[in-house]
């Protein structure tokens, strides 16, 4: 027989990856609900013509497309269409006729989706978050999987900056509750990189410009400035761009030093107005720290029309662990228009790296107290009783099935890593108590249960 | 435009559906991990041959699969195959050479799978619990979907019937934690079974007469016997069978009944020690309450070897809510010999359904606690400062984003449910103080943010 083997690209978790990977998003899931955000799930499943021609070119190639079901090939086989040979038949074509649906690709066009759809039921500002697995056939790479967690917050229906302010509060409140401080949160603004454009004089070129701005990290100002030079921009331009070039605290005075460069540009000075109002609800409520003015931060997407923002952890060598922007148009896709919204997306699979990495998670998630271990069919009947008095107030037992030798029992408690077993033998069934030891300290003590639920309650 | 649509059998999950639905999973969840079961989560997409023969002819059909991705038709283009014509080839030889994934379609197979993988990092006995969606292209009904979520908890790797009875003391506690009560606990006996259908002359039809005794509910017992006929059995062979279709509650009382009737049959012996043995585990925690012996649960699925069950509601005109049973060769299917096991599965949808025909959802799922309303951009900035200082506290708050006429804002919390409002005009912000608005009674106190805390904090 063959062995099993997992569908490349995705992985098992085993019982600790999926205690922390619940941990870390019902952390996140908290932190969306205490600011009022209202929880949505759509289907994993769906027609492809949602889908496609939504990502680009490259997106469309790696949409997993479910094979139609029963006997797909009928119409086509009826059709004068049943001539061709499969020699001459062209795979993209093909797939047009036999797969009508495909995976959740991201949580983004689902919601459009789900806001055009139920656009009349939905009290505006609508605060959604969601957090689902997506799945694209990208090559997979070390730590990078098929099948991977988005987890979303947006408010749609609404221009003011108090949203851009909220969102920003939910990456510290999120951040702080993960244990994660040193992050920092790059701000900047489609306009202002308008503006700035217009400034060197490559207005029109204003998606190669940012293309090229995006790769600042991994190239270096020389990197783009070889890169821009090739769209045009001399050595004088570059130099004019160059003061932009760089991260500040977000705040009166760095927005300042654009005005000045900038002028009365009509883009910039609607940039640097929004930006102040942000700055002053932020300062209001002390959420300004760590937040950057970020002249090189461009986000590739371009359904981007306001502010965006990337988290990122200096000296990590990670990219982003969280980003997002505003956006003018999230359901002009489906016919909807003016639902202007702002989000945010934090990448569940690259925190969680960083928070094993850094040893960010509670070593307290085992989530089993103690295990019942009996040396005969008496005690398990009476340790099964101890059992249920536990669960019931709240402390998680289990009971080792099989009475019998205690070593054998004990290894099963160490190799789970459970805290503590709880033995009963002839002498503890006759005296009602039994033998509560600590596994970690070897420490034993023979008590009544109700000393025991004492040691053990939570 | 075309207006979007949803896939067919698949549906959106609003925030009630979605707060419901992740209350009655948080419930369930909460059960497994107080009984020491460990969360595991497996793949959406297998491989093919992963799924394919473990469902019956039937169940094959209705795996979604997925289609190949890139020039999928390439290597078939280019063998001799590629001279077909569309017309002579048959869809579900296609498949075979298009598609390699498929989506999963239970929760068995690939925790089988995972078994088999693992199992020498994994201690036995290995007690999960599994709860993902899982997809299957049936025709779409009323209140079944193509996309539903099961929740599993087995336990693997040991034969003690204390097993079973930890997982009957997991329906108890998570049907209490969900409020309901009117639920009864079938169990039966495959071992039963078959000393039965001996009994009765027919052991060689054996699982003919499981797959009419499974329709006793359908059917009636009249229904039964015209099914039985026709394999052959006679109304004197069927008035044998009679003392048998019934329930009592499972006690030593019952399984002396059929000790009576049944002689000395080694499997009929066999499943009535390990009843008695289920029986003595059961009353010792007074867990035998709603268990019931019923003579006509049968359980279709040829892997059960030993106890099954099935948790129904009287009177509620639904299936079953829950059901499971002990199988003895879980991972044979991956060339695992001799992995005893026995599991249980809640059909979440159907519990969802019953929950809220009755009213039992708590009320008080709507999350989110209070919203700022602000007359003035003074009063947003005061009032997000005050949003804040609720947050830390734990008490859910959002800020009505954009200034100005209250009554507008105050229809936003009325739409989304959420009990109070916290008013700040020009008076507030001079007095350092808010207007706190009861949204059910109308009732509206001015208090300082300590006093406002005070009546919110949870």
């Amino acid at each position: 027989m063959k062995k099993p083997g997992l569908a490349k690209g995705t992985r098992d978790l085993g019982p600790e990856e999926t205690t922390r990977r619940k941990y870390l998003l019902g952390t996140l899931e908290r932190v969306f609900i205490n600011h009022g955000f209202e929880g949505i799930e759509t289907p994993a499943l769906e027609n492809i013509e949602t889908l496609t021609g939504k990502y680009g070119e490259e997106g469309d190639q790696l949409l997993f497309r479910i094979l139609d079901s029963g006997d797909y090939l009928s119409n086509l086989r009826k059709s004068e269409l049943g001539e061709q040979k499969i020699s001459q038949i062209d795979s993209g074509w093909l797939q047009g006729h036999i797969s009508s649906r495909g995976l959740r690709y991201d949580l983004t066009v689902p919601f459009a989706r789900y806001v055009s759809m139920n656009r009349h039921r939905i009290s505006m500002p609508f605060r959604r978050y969601q957090m689902q697995p997506v799945w694209r056939a990208d090559r997979p790479q070390k730590g990078r999987y098929r099948e991977f967690w988005q987890c979303d917050a947006d408010i749609i229906g609404n221009r003011s900056l108090s949203n851009e302010a909220d969102l920003i509060s939910v990456f510290h409140d999120a951040f702080a509750a993960l244990g994660i401080s040193s992050y920092q949160i790059h701000i900047n603004h489609r306009k202002l990189l308008e503006a700035v454009a217009t400034h060197i004089g490559i207005a029109d070129r204003f998606t190669s410009f940012t293309v090229a701005l995006d790769k600042y990290d991994k190239i270096g100002e020389s990197g783009v400035e070889a890169e821009l030079s090739k769209l045009g921009v001399d050595s004088d331009s570059f130099a004019k761009l160059k003061p932009f070039l760089r991260c500040a605290p977000l705040n009166a005075e760095s927005l300042s030093s654009y005005a000045l460069l900038l002028g009365d540009q009509p883009s910039g000075v609607q940039a640097l107005s929004e930006l102040q109002e942000l700055v002053t609800y932020l300062e209001s409520t002390n959420s300004a720290d760590s937040v950057l003015l970020d002249g090189t931060l461009a986000r590739g997407l371009s359904y981007y029309t306001g502010c965006i923002f990337e988290v990122k952890i200096a000296g990590s060598g990670m990219g982003s662990i969280a980003a997002g922007g505003r956006y003018d148009d999230l359901t002009g896709i489906f016919g909807v228009r003016d639902m202007s919204g702002v989000g945010i997306s934090f990448g569940a699979d690259r925190i969680y790296d960083y928070m094993e990495q850094q040893n960010l998670f509670p070593g307290s998630l085992t989530q089993c107290r103690v295990v019942v271990c009996s040396m005969s069919e008496a005690a398990l009947i009476r340790g099964r009783q101890y059992a249920s008095i536990l669960r019931s107030r709240g402390v998680s037992t289990l009971t080792y099935p099989s009475p019998g030798k205690i070593g054998k029992q004990l290894d099963y408690v160490r190799q789970r890593g459970i805290p503590y077993a709880l033995i009963l033998g002839e002498d503890e069934v006759a005296n009602n108590t039994a033998t509560l030891k600590n596994m970690e300290t070897g420490a034993q003590q023979n008590l009544s249960i109700e000393h025991i639920l004492e040691q053990l309650k939570p």
